[in-house]
């Protein structure tokens, strides 16, 4: 499918890539060998030739070549019409520097050699009267490296040739503004002139010519500008601008080199770490120009449908769409993927200039995987491999009609926190959420933040928006658990709870207006955008069987819920490795008695309170069991600081004391007192359960009685009770021994003479536990990994205020991504390795997983599966890009996890 | 110094010493040696005798014996006048288990053979009608183990030899009541009898005779007590009372083994990590009366002067005197310590119970240690070694007059955060404390918390009260680091802020009442209580010259203030280790500029403000370098987070407000927009410097300038330039370059063309930059350890909330200690040696040190030493403590630290 041409404008090369963090280490033994090959002659190769005479380079020649100067003679070298050229290799950079900065003496030497044969090829002549070859000059290092020199267009120009290229395409404005594009370019990129000077230049001849645009300027103010920009270099220069061609390109390649070791250049590779690069190579071209008239033009295509993966291109002229064709076939072949390309038609004939593997939806990479198995392009595990797995999201939610989102105004953008699209009113409160959903409305709900108390009306909101908050805030955890639409930290949006408003940007939306937001960018849209369900087609079963084929990681999910559970069953999850039971404690009857157990003052009456919650756990989890009968379902205990349960304003302190009936003096007594510093590192997890044991006792209670019922209903139900926030061997000790006891005094109670198959474990998420995971190892029958805490801990960030620097870490390249996306390996990863190395040190068959956000993220599957991980376990939605990563993975690893 | 006698009572046993955790390992080898030299006869030998006959046993056989078993043998054998008897060995209880839970067979036959030994030593027979022979039976493992049985005392007693001790003691009523006694615990410990049942038949007796004490009812009543309490046996053991001792002493024998396998002896063993023990011994020993008349005592005694180390004893009757001096050589020549015994006098005759070395105040052990080298009864090796070094602490603080304090009424006690004694008058806020202070009050400020606004109000103060806050927290730690006296977390204090009174358990004071505190004990107490002024002896200074003998640390001071600095080096500091800038940003001007930065909107109001704490800043520096003239001092850059510098409350942020000419609402604003759910996870340390590199420029300029001003005077100024909270490579890389380049600068503007020996380093408190020390060491000159920070984020707890669960874990002993006032090594530890380790394999001339609380811990510095660190850092009145510490670490370690 072709996607733009523009005709009559000059972009006649290689459109420059968004620069993306590349690859950071380089392998210097190729530098290394790449010298050596080249120090068997006396005077090391400078020069590589592309082009139908004969292309010298090879794609594997990155570190000599360039990135660019490689890939040029690859599409050349597998019979593309690429504009033909030199590269200069990087090890004459090298040299330059060596040398005291001087060009070697034998180069221009070379450089009119392999000028001489382009201007055979082609039958053109640099510096021509007639027909003047022009050169475009670009740097192009092993790694794409901001800070480097611009491209240089036109080069070869001058007074002589000018009037040549005039005459050879009958298009004298076309020549004039080449040329002065030429002095301009050249004066900035390559003499540091400010480009300042020739916008003055150029506004004077507009004006005398009365011209608007750039465009109105006729031939003749083309031709005075030439003359204008030259005197701005001489001016600036302090000599006039080079007629010699061969002056010209000498100056150009030392330019390319200077930048370097210029400063933004130097300090970006110490920042990356980029080490062992000798130096940028150089890309000398011939120019082709698509604004050369009707039948000239640049364009850009995908050699098959990006977005649904269909085997089509279209657009273009039959006589283009024909060589178009051509060349998809010959790219489809050499580079077994859908091909991104950009070209130039230069009177009717087409020139490539760029190919890369395109960019595609989850859903054509799907099919298009799936197509290329069956036209035996690429093998199975070819196909398994080149999905990115996170892409399989766009799959299973709802989306945005692409069309109709094109014409939607957007308001402002947030951070991308759960994908999917939502449209409804808005809510301001949790209740009112309720409250609406309950009368039939669709709403989002709009909170500064959420809190677990906020849980009903997220859970019945079409979407979250909020205003503060990162990616693993609470609104973006518990929305992205639930496959929930959310959009977090969106800070334009100016909330007002009392007049039930929001002001975003000037724009003002009470609770009957009506937005849009986009889950999977962030964007927050006025009215109702129109959204399409997802269609789960045939190629997504057989990705997910060749998939289930290759991976050896187990893949579970966290879930809290028994719809949760079966949705994720569904979705081919094989347990639950978290079951978050504090989840359980909010709704309805079940806040109070949670309320009351809080509010007790000795332990009778704690018991008394938790004797209430007893039967709603139960419940809980028979239904939990149910669903995931036959598979193991880790529960953990409870983990929040109580404080979470408890209302914080003034108003709702009231009202719960009122249900309560106790002062309210008294409840907000008990909220300060339970007031920590720093709740994240407080009284929270298994220090719950030291100091009031009877909280396991109930929770325990409920898990077995509930495994009772089920094995009665010839239910397999698997629990697996896990302990949260274990530091020290003494805890899990304790705990352990305290949770056997209870297990075998339910089993007496009820007189239960099965095989209960529970076992207990720990979470590792405080450092210290993966640091002494032989001695806890001792007393657990599992470990699970909960990466958030273990990330916030080992590097010291808060998750709830991470945004306060992130975004600066982020943009200064400090950290290479948020480290709550995607697990540090470096760091975090230690304390995993070490944890599963120390566990299995004393108990060689320890079950390990992980239960972290982390779980659903690829490469922080990879990593889990490297680590010998047993399973990861994520949200719902998240399973079936698990099960991919984790294939992938197995096929790039083969020692990693085991079956 | 003999201390008490009680005389009539019947106290013929050791006490029973305070149960303490003792070490936990035990050699499993040891023990095995020990089954194995006792199997060359075909029957192990069961039973050790001590007496005059012949001691059969050595000190060096507690896994055999128990420890009490080695220790009677020990002092029988060295002369000493103990109560002969014998120990059955701890295989004997492991033979009564493995066979089946029965005495082996021969056991009693022996038990009557040393019997027989003994009363032939003693000349009296066990059960006899004339003068019978008692025995008391204790358990005694090698490990002292709660759980295990009480003793039995008088065993041997019946109806018939009742009679014989009345007749042979000439006092029928001791006697019956050492029989009624017997027939009471030996119910109750034996055969478990519920000691309230007794308690029953003793009121009735007492009702009886009219009796209200129980040293009231006549001898008669005792005899009817005897049959009463017999009759109690009866019905609820079922049988009579054995009236056959040999009866007696089996049942009891066997009694003991079983409380071996007590629940709460297993489960202690069990959660202490107790192994390789087979059993507990039993002993049997003679019976001493120290109730048999006047010439008859109990009592316990030091044999030097525990408070003073003086050589004195006294308070006894000549006759006894003498035979206590003849004890107090043998011991002292023995055990070549003081030594604290317990002893029994029976008739003018004394017995020797229990000897153990002597506690003893810091003073005592200084002058004990260097009296003991001048009479060559311990080497200055053996010296340095055995001085308590955190007792050394007493040494150096005024602290109460002990007779004083012993009429004092303590009102409560809190935590012993800050030693010494301070008396004054109450004040309520800092404000309040300053301006008391200055009309000349001595006043003690009392607060809930303190936070940093309070730190001129602490330091006016002459001593601080909380009512919250643990070991580590604000007020404790500031505390410290002055040596001023703080008592925090005393709970039952109230403090009514608007009424200016605080309760204490129904006590009221007011802000004109005074109290007094003891920092060294948490003791609160009514009035002015007497304090004495420390005098440190020419035995401290000996000491010190022999403990920087040997040590290999240097000891450094933690010191933000000249008068600090030029403190700690009285006191032998070697550097300064941590300088907190931020600390000197609360006086006077300072806080107004450094408000204005932190309202600031932009960089340039920013650097504007900055630009005012320069000079406050350079000026505090040069202090600093000049008190430490030719020394390090690290300077901690800006650490904590902004919110930290603005007040929170109203009141406050109004005043602020009209000082700084801001709408109170903008201020209000600010301080929403700094607070963190985790402070201590935020915004704050070099995050602080990434987001504001503005803030680093003004005090890298203010160190650099202070440098060259000394340098220029001719001082010799070293600053080290600490960053904080780094926990990635590329964070100290940024912030390394930005440093020197602010250097450079600084040098260049001043033209120095000296040498400037400044280094620039990291703190290491983030459990990522220990586990990637290897690259951020690339970066660094040195490395601090920030323990304080590492601890909090390696164990999960946060210092300020740690005490809502910290008491729990401490009683139930699942942790050993304070991980904040002793290091953890087992985990904090870990990344500690991790750190060295990793930063030395890059660098391994890195210089390490420690600066957090834990570098003036005794037990803290072992490990650094262990560690390989270079120095460690402390508050200036722990670092004669650290030197000490040092020393004893290294005579322990000679592969550690090296100098």
């Amino acid at each position: 499918m072709a996607k733009k041409t523009t005709k009559r404008s000059s972009k006649p090369a290689p459109k420059k890539s968004a620069k993306k963090p590349a690859k950071k280490v380089v392998k210097k033994a190729a530098a290394k060998s790449a010298a050596k090959s080249s120090a068997k002659s006396a005077a090391p190769r400078m020069i590589y030739y592309f082009g139908a005479t004969r292309t010298d380079g090879k794609a594997s020649q990155k570190l000599l070549l360039g990135g660019k100067g490689a890939n040029l003679a690859d599409m050349t070298s597998i019979g593309l019409p690429v504009p033909p050229g030199f590269t200069i290799t990087t090890e004459v950079c090298d040299l330059y520097y060596k040398n005291g900065k001087k060009l070697p003496a034998a180069l221009m030497a070379d450089v009119r050699k392999y000028t001489a044969m382009l201007e055979a090829e082609l039958g053109k002549k640099f510096g021509d009267a007639t027909s003047p070859l022009l050169f475009s000059v670009r740097s192009g290092a092993a790694q794409s490296m901001p800070g480097m020199m611009n491209t240089i267009l036109n080069l070869g120009l001058n007074d002589v040739s000018v009037v040549g290229l005039s005459n050879a395409t009958g298009n004298e404005r076309f020549a004039y503004d080449a040329y002065r594009r030429l002095v301009n370019m050249y004066g900035d990129v390559v003499m540091n002139v400010d480009h300042e000077h020739y916008e003055e230049a150029f506004d004077k001849i507009k004006l005398k010519y009365n011209a608007k645009l750039d465009t109105d300027v006729p031939t003749q103010g083309l031709i005075e500008l030439v003359a204008a920009y030259k005197e701005v270099y001489r001016h600036h220069v302090g000599e006039d601008f080079p007629q010699d061609p061969f002056k010209q390109l000498e100056l150009a390649i030392e330019a390319v080199f200077k930048s370097w070791m210029q400063n933004r250049a130097v300090r970006y590779r110490q920042i990356q770490g980029i080490t062992g690069l000798v130096g940028t190579a150089v890309n000398v071209q011939s120019m082709v120009f698509g604004n050369m008239g009707e039948d000239s033009g640049t364009g850009v295509a995908f050699t098959r449908n990006p977005s649904t993966g269909a085997d089509e291109m279209d657009g273009w002229k039959p006589q283009i769409y024909k060589q178009l064709l051509g060349v998809k076939k010959t790219l489809e072949t050499h580079y077994k993927d859908m091909q991104d390309i950009e070209f130039t038609i230069e009177n009717s004939k087409l020139y490539m200039l760029q190919t890369r593997n395109g960019k595609r939806t989850g859903a054509a990479a799907v099919k298009l995987a799936c197509d290329m198995v069956r036209e035996k392009l690429i093998t199975e595990v070819e196909a398994v491999n080149r999905i990115p797995a996170s892409d399989l999201t766009q799959l299973l939610l709802p989306s945005f009609d692409p069309a109709a989102k094109k014409k939607a105004a957007v308001l402002t953008t947030g951070l991308p926190a759960s994908p999917g699209a939502a449209t409804g009113k808005l809510a301001f409160t949790a209740e009112e959420a309720v409250e609406r959903t309950h009368a039939g409305e669709k709403v989002l709900l709009i909170r500064k933040e959420t809190n677990p108390e906020d849980i009903d009306g997220m859970h019945s909101a079409a979407g979250i928006l909020t205003s503060t908050g990162g990616m693993t805030s609470h609104a973006a955890v518990v929305a992205r658990g639930w496959g929930r639409c959310c959009v977090a930290g969106a800070g334009q949006v100016e909330i007002d709870l009392k007049g039930r408003t929001i002001h975003i940007n000037g724009k003002t939306y009470t609770h009957n207006d009506v937005l849009s937001i986009d889950g999977s960018t962030g964007e927050v849209m006025e009215g109702a955008v129109q959204t399409q369900e997802p269609a789960l087609s045939g190629d997504f079963a057989t990705v997910m069987k060749w998939a289930d084929k290759y991976r050896t990681l187990k893949i579970r999910t966290n879930a809290d819920t028994p719809a949760d559970a079966r949705r994720a069953r569904g979705f081919g999850a094989e347990g639950i490795g978290l079951c978050r039971t504090e989840h359980m404690f909010f709704e309805g009857d079940r806040i109070k008695a949670m309320r009351e157990m809080i509010l007790a003052e000795n332990k009778e009456a704690r018991v008394a309170a938790l004797a209430k919650l007893l039967p709603f756990q139960k419940e809980d989890f028979a239904g939990l069991f149910t669903a995931m009968d036959g598979l193991p379902v880790t529960v953990r205990l409870l983990d929040p600081p109580l404080h979470e349960f408890l209302p914080h304003d003034d108003a709702n302190q009231a009202e719960m004391a009122a249900v309560m009936g106790v002062p309210a003096e008294k409840v907000k007594r008990r909220v300060s007192q339970l007031h920590e510093a720093n709740p994240m590192l407080g009284h929270r997890g298994c220090r719950l359960s030291v100091t009031y044991p009877e909280i396991v006792d109930m929770q325990v209670t409920a898990i077995v009685e509930a495994a009772i019922e089920c094995k009665n209903k010839g239910i397999n139900a698997k629990p697996e009770i896990m302990h949260p926030l274990v530091g020290t061997e003494k805890e899990l000790a304790l705990l352990r021994a305290q949770t056997l006891e209870v297990i075998a005094a339910v089993k007496a109670k009820h007189n239960f003479k099965g095989k209960l198959d529970i076992t207990v474990g720990t979470m590792i998420e405080v450092p210290r536990a993966a640091l002494t995971a032989d001695e806890i190892g001792k007393h657990a029958d599992f470990f699970s990994f909960g990466t958030n805490d273990l990330t916030q801990m080992t590097f010291g960030y808060s998750r709830d205020d991470v945004n306060n620097f992130l975004p600066d870490y982020l943009a200064k390249e400090l950290l290479p991504r948020d480290p709550f996306q995607s697990l540090d390996t470096t760091g975090v990863g230690q304390l995993v390795k070490m944890g599963v190395a120390k566990g299995r040190s004393v108990k060689p068959d320890l079950k390990v997983g992980i239960c972290g956000e982390h779980g659903g993220d690829p490469a922080s599957i990879n990593f889990c599966h490297q680590a010998g991980l047993n399973y990861v376990s994520c949200s719902p939605f998240r399973v079936p890009i698990a099960r991919l990563a984790a294939a992938q993975a197995a096929l790039k690893y083969p020692k990693g996890a085991k079956k």
